[in-house]
């Protein structure tokens, strides 16, 4: 008999756990992303594989995501800009983390909408004011849940988001990031792997 | 007679900073995304406005953008994850940064590759050790950059995309992310609007 609650198979979301529980091991994963510059605002990039539960795992098609700015950025309107997919990210994991935890809680939830909105001053980018930072000063999100509960558990639900998103914690805490610049000669291989 | 190098129209980017100058809320720009949850790891973000340089604006057509999760992680490998998106979004803006000052300093850039990679463990997301993170412990980036100009250049290039990056910013030192759920009485212009 299946176990399906929110979409989310509970027995495979309950064996995960305990695969993890055995070897900790099964829970290290790497997120890859290819990014090539077309012109002016357009970049494009592919995410064609990441590592998880000791393998490596390709998608198959690759994914083939596009950045562009709106005209008032110079951009020609094409897709969203990197914040806006830096939101959509945001409000894919809230909702995610909501759910999984939902389901393996055993809460039906019939509906999730979301809204989010970031306050960002250009002085930033532009280099124009050192006390301006470059990114959102801050990003509002607001809920509309759905399900045969109370109002209390709505507010639980939104509490289990903000505990177990990686992408809040990424966005509100922050990640170090390092740039260097890829070795001297050009390894096509490299590149194109 | 155009003035157009890397793709970016320098008039119109020093128009935009003489704007800035003269009236510092030009530069006050809010981004906006709405999401609705599909079912277990699928829901969808619409982005169709944003507000900037005193307007509402519009994108005509919204753009919507899909999250799923690999099957490893109990979705139906669709699309890209929440995470995955958000090195898009890290990898547009460092790209777009690099390239838009370095259109407004003169320097001509052939080419810009990048790579990045991210690790997460899945332990912070399934709350079984207090000690792990939820999000990306370490973003790493790898830049290959291309044009007729010498090695410490590129340094230069990485150097700009860094300082002046929003994501870079919202990625690596955070931002305050507020949530709250929505008016008891769904007001159904609201989540339309």
């Amino acid at each position: 008999m299946s176990d399906i609650l929110n979409g989310v198979d509970r027995q495979l979301l309950f064996d995960t756990v305990d695969a993890v529980k055995a070897d900790s091991g099964v829970a290290a994963f790497k997120f890859k992303v290819k990014n090539r510059w077309v012109d002016g605002a357009e970049n494009r990039s592919t995410v064609d594989d990441y590592y998880g539960a000791h393998e490596e795992l390709r998608y198959t098609p690759a994914f083939e995501l596009v950045n562009d700015e709106p005209p008032k950025l110079l951009g020609r309107d094409s897709t969203p800009n990197p914040v806006e997919y830096v939101l959509h990210g945001l409000a894919g994991c809230l909702t995610t983390s909501m759910v999984y935890h939902a389901a393996a809680q055993g809460i039906e939830i019939t509906s999730v909408e979301t809204r989010f909105e970031g306050d960002l001053d250009l002085r930033g980018f532009l280099g124009l004011n050192e006390n301006v930072r470059n990114g959102f000063d801050e990003i509002r999100v607001v809920f509309d849940i759905q399900g045969n509960f109370e109002h209390e558990v709505k507010q639980d639900l939104i509490a289990i988001a903000q505990r177990f998103s990686p992408v809040l914690d990424i966005v509100s805490n922050g990640v170090p990031v390092t740039c260097r610049l890829a070795d001297a000669h050009r390894n096509p291989e490299a590149t194109a792997a």
